[in-house]
């Protein structure tokens, strides 16, 4: 099969570890794991001349030695042993070369010239490298876990991480799989690009039919021109978000010692990513918010919210919120406030945000989340619903109506939110997100998300 | 003992619960429980016709058949009932009446009436009311728990809330003890505010000695004179934080249905907030996030920031984020550049942001973070600390050093953050909360946080 780009990497049919360990904590050992423990269903070539076997894998003295051809070739040895590795993988033939490995040009000039040396090697032999000085890749649709870090269970889903930083492929990732409920598909952290930059990574991934959303950490941005035209093929074909740090002198000093970054004005790079018709995050945590949105729900077809709440004051500020960030609170039609008015008490005035709390105390927790969420969804006026629930021990709520519910309109968004106590906010947040449901924190941030949604709506449409 | 404003409220020496209940689930049977098991320590008199007793304690039909004084009568009868019950503390001489039934003028034109007819026998006979349409109140030094929600062991710490809403008596009280893991002092929802309202309590919390700091959730602002002066007052002398909501059109739409608020121009509210010296929030977990910081910690003395990281990306986006917000990155002294030189290997270039990860691998998790800080809390040029967490349960931190290390630098706020896995951060926001430092989702919230800190003292200098 003939593989470009980032294909070997993410789609690799056998995989040599380089630098394989029996020992515990080694990365050659943890990544065997990984490898193992994620189900991977190609061939794996642990490489190590000190080694006979290890995990029951028979092992090899070197990439040369292994009968068979090899896709990629994931590194972890010591820095100065690395240009023979990468040499012997050219000699093998290796499509792909993954470098974990560091003390490359993040340690200065000894480092930059050992780097320098693998990159000709590549450029020379036609091998793709990936690194060095990465926390490495992940590739559900494949079971291949290469990273440092001990994986397991890793959700499947439709959300790519490509990151000039290990945070995805470490503890991040860790939060989103702990915390947030929603699946992955590819991640890459580019390490100290040597070779394939966020640009490749952007071609693959708008190819990739597995990938829903592409989402991105950048600190800089080294090929110009090949990455604006890669961002503007992607965005053209699905959500990309991209949060761009080094954006104030602080932040760009910052940058240039984490990861020697080039500057650019900022001005430039927010032109950019409007003229591709990407989006723009302004926040680490956006990454995850508006990521888990795109992947789970439909854009909205409009701007017009239904909001259903528990509390009077969680109405008012989403009200606030959504018709700041250019949104517009729903006029229901009178068909759905006379299906709604049984569950309320006479005096009731009853309009959008729907306001729960009467009617919960008449007619029951469940029956009124049902009842109130069927009338919105069914209202023709309505484009997209956040709910807005209260969980507390006193007050027991059954969600599993919801999906039944909302299949029947599959073009309209629902996001939720959550308050009450911790512990049940946090079994609800597990829940819906199983079921295909982001949840929030109240009372903003859904309202953001859902603008955020709206407005990539309105751009891939013009 | 003369008792103004609400000081009766929070300060009550004696509580009659009349409407008491031996029915589970009822609000005069949930307050009685309430009181008890808040520990409560003044006399409770339950009061009902039909019953004897409640709790083993005395029932009394009505609120004079009581022996002695009251100070506070919580009152959950029946809306039709409520006139005759205040009359009836009138004729007694209760100084407070807390009104937690609802039916009042946020049902129509017949409940504004009676609460019309409650509010004259307040202003006749020098009775103080709360409410009517309250959740109730919460006073931690008196061990004062009187509301419809039930809660147990409500940590005493030092902020108040005062909101236009029952969230802070429910279930955002629930999520600040559950999730939060700091202490509250006063709590008042202000319901339909027939007599008392937000710059009342203003006042009292202004003098209170318990209350570090005052946070409110208004939809409206009724006597804008009164609250000005009063917010003026308060915030020489402690922060106070204000949530205003009704902000836009669609805002002010859902707070005339939630609580018949009163239009005020925005512009209006901004400037007196402004004018006045105290924080404005913008979303609502800042009544949250802030609050807990300015009860925790002290304020910065100056806008120089030390950021400690264990992900080079981390420290990229908290320095855009600082210098963004008003905030400088410190520039460290050369005596602590070569303090934490040995823990690094020798090609790192340290500089702030210090990201510790080069050195955690060579010199463990725990003794780095403590050197690390240390180094930095020691540097006369660092004002403040920002810490970001990273726990794993591969690379495991014990952070018991930290209140023994920062008290040697008490006049240095230092706020945490937060990443890795769920139960991990939650392990550690729980305790860090407890030991008293404020926990934060990454990256830019303990920033906003600190910058806002920083704000209000400058504030107050001018």
């Amino acid at each position: 099969m003939e593989m470009r780009g980032l294909q070997a990497f993410f789609e690799a049919e056998s995989i040599a570890v380089i630098g394989a360990s029996k020992k515990q904590g080694k990365a050659g050992n943890i990544i065997l794991r990984n490898l193992l423990n994620g189900g991977y269903g190609g061939r794996i070539y642990p490489v190590n001349p000190s080694l006979d076997e290890v995990f029951d894998l028979k092992a090899y003295p070197s990439v040369k030695d292994i009968p068979e051809g090899v896709d990629l070739a994931v590194v972890a040895v010591p820095n100065r042993v690395v240009v023979d590795v990468v040499e012997d993988c050219a000699e093998k033939g290796v499509k792909a070369v993954l470098i974990i490995s560091g003390g490359f040009s993040e340690t200065g000039e000894d480092g930059e010239n050992l780097q320098e040396r693998v990159s000709i090697i590549a450029r020379e032999k036609g091998i793709r490298i990936l690194g060095p000085n990465t926390s490495g890749i992940i590739s559900t649709p494949k079971n291949i876990v290469a990273t440092f870090i001990p994986f397991q269970g890793i959700l499947r889903g439709g959300v790519s991480y490509v990151a000039q930083t290990g945070n995805f492929a470490t503890h991040t990732l860790k939060w989103i799989l702990s915390a947030e409920h929603y699946g992955v598909c590819r991640i890459v952290g580019l390490g100290n690009k040597c070779d394939l930059d966020e640009a490749d990574a952007l071609e693959y991934l708008a190819d990739d039919p597995e990938t829903k959303v592409i989402t991105l950490y950048l600190e800089d941005i080294r090929r110009g021109r090949s990455f604006l035209h890669a961002l503007k093929g992607a965005s053209k074909r699905k959500p990309v978000i991209i949060l761009k740090s080094g954006r104030t002198q602080a932040g760009l000093k910052a940058a240039q010692t984490h990861t020697a970054a080039i500057s650019t004005q900022d001005e430039i790079v927010d032109a950019a990513i409007k003229q591709a018709g990407a989006i723009r995050a302004q926040e680490y945590m956006e990454l995850i918010d508006y990521s888990k949105a795109f992947a789970l729900q439909p854009l909205p077809r409009g701007d017009r919210v239904g909001i259903i709440t528990i509390s009077g004051a969680l109405g008012v500020l989403a009200s606030d919120a959504c018709e700041r960030l250019g949104l517009r609170i729903a006029k229901l039609r009178d068909e759905t406030l006379a299906r709604v008015k049984p569950l309320y008490p006479p005096w009731m005035k009853i309009s959008n945000p729907l306001d729960l709390w009467p009617a919960a105390e008449m007619s029951g927790m469940t029956e009124t989340y049902r009842m109130g969420m069927d009338a919105l969804l069914e209202d023709d006026n309505v484009d997209a619903l956040i709910v807005y629930l209260m969980v507390l021990r006193e007050y027991p709520v059954n969600l599993d109506f919801v999906p039944t519910l909302c299949k029947r309109h599959p073009e309209k968004p629902v996001l939720f939110s959550c308050s009450g106590e911790k512990e049940l906010c946090d079994e609800f947040k597990e829940r819906l997100g199983r079921m295909g449901y982001p949840v929030y924190l109240p009372v903003e941030p859904p309202c953001r998300v859902l603008a955020t949604m709206y407005r990539y709506k309105r751009m891939r449409e013009s």
